[in-house]
């Protein structure tokens, strides 16, 4: 069942191997069949190298699996959460990469100090609050997913495809798991950027006008970058 | 027409991402042909893995598609305001490449610290100044062009071939396409050193004399650096 | 003798090359043979280009040669240290890693500031005191594991299974000598993390709850991480 | 003539690129037959992709062209006045390779602070004083190398076999073309680690027995590194 989003899954992790996004197992994507209410996930803690599109697993949207010999990553229930209180995002992505985790350990947003940035996030990517000790100790995972939720109270998911979750790292989704992988590459290429900019300059600044205007170049009703 | 131009420009274009200045579609070559008041340039946001000599877009002086059946480059604008204001240079490129665009989102220019530097831009490579709203909100990419040539007022565009957008990123030139790629990636590194060197020795200095002697010893009319 | 531990120690060997952690041959790994009490060593300073398993040079836990044409690593008195005092440890290495040896020379405990480095160590890797004179002077790779093991006596070995030695570099060890690589190449990752994270908030926290977590998810005896 | 040092000559050379330390044409490598007092050295500004043995360029002493069709790199008059200065080196290492670079941009001596530095350098790679306008606008390569001899007044060259030029880049030397290569490559490592190691902890220190200790285990009278 599923077979083509299977497909689309398994290859989406491999592109994250590509873009020197992953070590080890330190990764993964999910993708959901909005129709049939069911998502399809990478395996906890299987090798990429040796993964195949039938190790992906399909689970509904209370975690049970549906189909599929391996367990679903841990993240499992984290990627639950953010489709359901997202309804236009298709695809989700929890790496490790570098720089995004080390803003995500700083505990820091990271601001929109350039086009790079603003071509992809509206806003500064949120970083989250701590987790609670009974959040922590609870169900974690589906406590990660909440506290992601309860942060993008005042902001666009759709316009800000990304969050660092405090001294952990990076979740990034998109209209598919293509587009939430794309954002995934794009957060930790501005996150080094933004770490490089800051130790040039600690009092730098950005026009809200620019942060608009690209944004808008890519996303808004007129955009005209691309072949459309 | 213009198969020559249309060859050296795709070429010009695949090199950005084999020394690593590219992520995705994130940058453009374009070259000039002064006879005929024709510039060649890459097509918007197509992937450097399909893309084919043929895709280069053929536009005249005024930004009108004289032959091509994509759309160019979004940053069309900017190149010609380039060509029109810089008459002796052949070739234009822009890039998102990380530690130039860090000094660009930094707003500082990038000063001559070095021989490495000195040795292919004769002054800091400057940062242009914050665009006026009415700027970014009218013809955005032309303004671009104009910001730059503004801050060029007092510096030879020649000696110095190239630029920081503030809060965008590097636009490099050369008398044709090969030589703005390799002015490309001289910024990229070389901002790269100065990046650490300031980490290093905030106080840092360097003489005059010495960008003097480095500068002409490979562009000065006694040159005598190379095979000539 | 011990050709499955020899072909076993000499890939781990490679597998250092492969993840980009050893220059030249500034790296060694080892392996013991708890029932014979023999340890497998790379050889010192050879190449990794020309090494083969049978290269690999057999002691015992006194550090003579039983078996092997070479010259075993210099660092085998310090190995031999580390397996006699932490009895539950199969592999050990050493490596000059970029950043774990850039903490290990700035004489900093690597602290615990996220869930990378809490997946796989549950304190801080500390950095060893500096060696007295007389370590240095003396015997000075069995002073470098004795050196290490006093660091260990507050701090379990199997939980934090790896150190920094003071203006040197790393040492990780494992169950077998495929772990002990493991978490070298863990260790190298959260350094380089954490040296960008401290650059970007110097006041950066992490709440005792949230290493609990991830430490136990996958090491405690309710580890659900992987496929068991 | 010299068919034997040439190629290895070029081979060094292109060991520069392979351990990536040169872009473009940014380096070269020479050699000396103190017998027939000639030095193999690089042609100037010649691509590494195209470049073969037979296009080494052969000088006497006083830098005259002995064999060969292109001119020779345009540093050889600071190549020659290292080999007449230091007699027991044997070939001679240029590169602007990044972070040996950044420390000559930041004025500063490299200073030894772990084994690493220790193994190669017994002393801080120190940096060369400014060069006078005389000496830069006069015989400025020969001047280079003058002050790269001034400066090891009090060190001792084969000890601590590379220099950072002032706002310009290292030179490294050994016992021949592979060792000056060599040395370049440590040279760089060292330079990243340091980088890093002060951001991490500006005062760190290191011990002087330590290094005392990591040189002559691997260059005293009793080393004991290695296959001997």
């Amino acid at each position: 069942m599923l077979e083509e989003l299977k497909r689309k899954v398994f290859k989406a992790n491999i592109d994250l191997v590509k873009h020197n996004l992953v070590l080890f197992t330190w990764g993964n994507v999910s993708a959901i069949d909005r129709k049939h209410n069911l998502m399809v996930i990478k395996p906890s803690g299987v090798s990429y190298d040796t993964m195949t599109p039938d190790d992906m697993v399909v689970v509904d949207l209370d975690g049970r699996v549906i189909e599929g010999n391996l367990r679903p990553s841990s993240d499992t229930p984290t990627h639950l959460v953010l489709y359901k209180a997202f309804p236009s995002i298709g695809g989700v992505v929890h790496t490790h990469s570098t720089y995004a985790t080390a803003w995500a350990q700083a505990g820091k947003d990271l601001p929109n100090i350039g086009t790079t940035h603003a071509d992809y996030f509206h806003d500064a990517v949120p970083c989250t609050e701590d987790m609670a000790r009974k959040e922590v100790e609870g169900d974690y995972e589906l406590e990660t997913g909440n506290v992601i939720v309860k942060r993008f109270k005042d902001i666009n998911p759709v316009h800000t495809p990304g969050v660092l979750v405090k001294n952990h790292g990076p979740f990034t989704w998109g209209k598919d798991a293509d587009e939430a992988v794309y954002h995934a590459v794009v957060l930790e290429e501005v996150a080094k950027m933004a770490a490089i900019s800051f130790t040039i300059n600690p009092n730098l600044t950005m026009s809200e006008h620019l942060i608009e205007k690209h944004f808008n170049r890519k996303h808004g009703p007129n955009a005209y970058y691309g072949q459309k």
